[in-house]
């Protein structure tokens, strides 16, 4: 394709997308099809010919657009938002357009420094600590997600302690990534110690944690990673990481926090409460500009306190990547703070962002997002038909629907029932958790497009469904 | 950012990219920045308020493009090709304004089917084995590098064979990925078996792979993975599959192949010779589209014979993301065949590269680069003061300037000088190896723009700047 062709088609393809982004609420919010029927409207084979352009995007109106779930969707309230914005898109779009390699700094020197800028800027507007600061003994790297994140800092881990016998802690809330990233470091699953958690809001409790920690110690076990959570994904609970961390720090453990979702939120001075001892002992950071800071995916942040050991986890230097600059020690080579060796200009999205929306656009939008959902939280809890997670510091806020008089498996089938009559409406998309063994109703609020009217609206779609269903 | 104001920058950016392609060979190749440049130049904090997307363009084009290299420059031949295209760009434009999450089927069905679509016509389209498709035991899937295929094809070996003494076989040629896997897989760096190579063309010795074997069942270790590679990246080197197959299947031994750069060449009927033994022994298969099938990084595809211990090996299922989709077992969940849980919609660029271009015009892209690297090395071979490595199948060109009456230690001083000279120069780009200790040039021919012309004039380049260096 040449320079003019992709003029061509490059504005045939923005003028598609700016419509999308104004027509969104046309589309039903999850995908109507059943399995196959995408793969069977596509061809057999890859054309013999190349084809025009036009036609590429015919069949995507056509074949592809029936099959997408709109994350982006104002009635999106599923799993935690995954946002996209302008900006980010076309940072993204920079990225692919340049087409550099960053896994060294001398393959490209502005993807690297560009990012060091950027995630220091970053952990400044989040209020973190200054010695995570690339300029100290910390950094920042960009991921592609917080469960390679979390993946990376326990190889950091495995590596400061040594490998033998180690133990990962984490609860029964904690992201499964966790569990996967204990799996493929070789660390055996039944070496994953679940700790208990609190009734509400189903946070890590510290004294079990000391309990299996000193068991495992009596055993001959290495206990090498505690992960903390700021914000779970069932019900954005909180572990107590400050308690939690004199505990790791008594015992040298690595003291891991995956602040995926809700760490972005500390952007607001009045949200920065959640990292209350982060500064103090914690090891390792991650949290998800591309779920909640109007980045698109992929854009998670790690940050260690000390880079030292994730640097000697994961260096290997062969001859063909050998280079002056490297060998200086004045640069950094993000290679080594991740798991593939390549990598795109992931910053140019996020220094997009945060340059269009500033720091103040970004608080507003995290406001915007507590703001829905306190809304949507007060009137759950005036209304009797349902019970209400008291806890919702975020954007997300689960309840339960109530119905009297019926058994507790009828009662499931009751509130699985609603959830997928709401969910293949395409009218709003919700998903679940279990608290206690009962299915509970996630509404995750965070995407851009949602505003009042949107919450408001699927609130009463909510009730008007559960009436029908209890009628 | 608006819809509209996303449409006016869209086409803005669009502009930008086009014009930087047409103009591409006004930069120099190689960033001409000192560590710290780009750095420096950019604020200490982000901005409180936001700023206008006219004012980010020109800051990209003021700060951030001096610490470019060019990877899509023609004069680019360093390290492999990292292609990039027209319709690749637009397909992950489009992938990034759709925003949608592709982690198991149910969040956005054709993030998945087209994916598994364009895996399969991939397959075919490279003459690989029919029972690799998704519609029989096999599958592919897309992985964001080919050290993210290779630890996931480790995973499945892992698991496979049972975690206990685990040995990895790979040459002193396998990329360095491998070594990094197995470190981040756990299996202790000592426990990675380096195989003899044969001294031309640096290919595996099965001899000494048996008898690695041999010992290591003798000792009691689990022999778990051999590596081999079809085109190593020192010099595209091809080791024996068939032979190494016969040994693996002997002993159980999950056999990969890391075809990262040259397995695309196979679009090419000329060139499936370098398959030979695939289709019978091989477990598992990586090759980049994103090296030298003129898409974007990252895009790697991963190929298993049998899918099942690959999904074992990484599946973790918490409560919210049950479906019935995934429950009914007639969908594929891709977050099972990667490291990370979330995807983007990656499928786009490489549906939109082999509809653009068709099986025609990929051929055509492979070929121009085999003839011109041909040429090359023809040109080399008739000239009294170069070493040529006559191994050159695909686009790389090795060879090494002879400094007659001087010493190994002043000729290495002298090459590196020349390769520093040509490098810093602007002019073009070339990266080294060593071979038989001696630093050697590395020609790598792939990038979409690079013509005769352009190759002539980088041979004539070398020839000046070594004439000058041998006066």
């Amino acid at each position: 394709m040449s320079a003019e062709e992709f003029r061509k088609h490059g504005k045939q393809v923005i003028d598609w997308i700016a419509d999308y982004m104004a027509g969104i609420e046309s589309y039903p919010v999850r995908s109507q099809v059943r399995p196959g029927d995408i793969r069977a409207a596509l061809p057999e084979c890859a054309p013999e010919q190349g084809e025009p352009f036009d036609q590429i995007l015919a069949d995507l109106e056509r074949i592809i657009m029936p099959g997408v779930t709109h994350w982006q969707h104002p009635n999106f309230f599923a799993y935690f938002p995954a946002n996209t914005s302008g900006p980010g898109i076309l940072g993204d779009l920079l990225s692919s357009g340049l087409g550099v390699q960053g896994m060294i700094w001398a393959t490209s020197p502005a993807c690297t420094e560009l990012e060091t800028v950027v995630v220091d800027w970053l952990a400044d507007l989040l209020g973190l600590p200054r010695h995570w600061r690339t300029d100290a003994r910390g950094g920042g790297v960009i991921e592609d997600s917080a469960s390679s994140g979390s993946l990376v800092a326990l190889l950091a881990a495995l590596h400061r302690a040594g490998r033998a016998r180690n133990t990962l802690y984490v609860s029964s809330q904690t992201h499964s990534s966790l569990e996967k990233a204990a799996i493929i470091a070789g660390v055996a699953k039944e070496n994953v110690r679940i700790v208990d958690v609190d009734p509400d809001p189903l946070a890590m409790r510290p004294g079990h944690l000391a309990e299996l920690i000193a068991q495992d110690l009596r055993d001959g076990y290495t206990p090498t990673m505690v992960c903390a959570t700021i914000g779970t994904t069932s019900t954005t609970a909180i572990d107590p990481v400050r308690r939690i961390g004199e505990l790791c720090a008594e015992h040298g453990i690595w003291l891991h926090v995956d602040a995926a979702y809700a760490g972005v939120a500390a952007v607001c001075e009045e949200l920065r409460w959640i990292n209350d001892g982060v500064a103090e002992f914690v090891d390792s950071y991650v949290t998800d500009p591309h779920k909640w800071l109007l980045t698109n995916f992929d854009c998670t942040v790690l940050w260690v306190a000390d880079r030292a050991p994730l640097i000697e986890a994961l260096s290997v230097l062969p001859e063909y990547l050998r280079n002056a600059a490297t060998e200086s020690g004045e640069v950094i080579d993000y290679r080594d703070w991740q798991i593939p060796l390549g990598r795109r200009f992931r910053s140019l999205k996020l220094w997009a962002v945060l340059r269009w929306y500033g720091a103040e656009g970004l608080r507003e939008h995290i406001r915007t997002g507590v703001a829905l959902a306190d809304e949507l939280a007060g009137w759950v809890a005036e209304h009797d038909d349902f019970a209400l997670l008291e806890h919702h510091p975020f954007g997300l806020v689960c309840f339960r629907p109530l119905w009297p008089e019926r058994s507790v498996a009828d009662a499931e089938a009751a509130t699985i029932s609603l959830l997928d009559r709401l969910n293949d409406s395409g009218d709003i998309y919700l998903s679940h958790t279990k608290i206690d063994g009962r299915t509970t109703l996630r509404v995750a609020i965070g995407a851009p497009a949602t505003t009042h009217d949107h919450v408001l609206t699927a609130w009463r779609r909510i009730n008007a469904e559960y009436r029908a269903l209890r009628a």
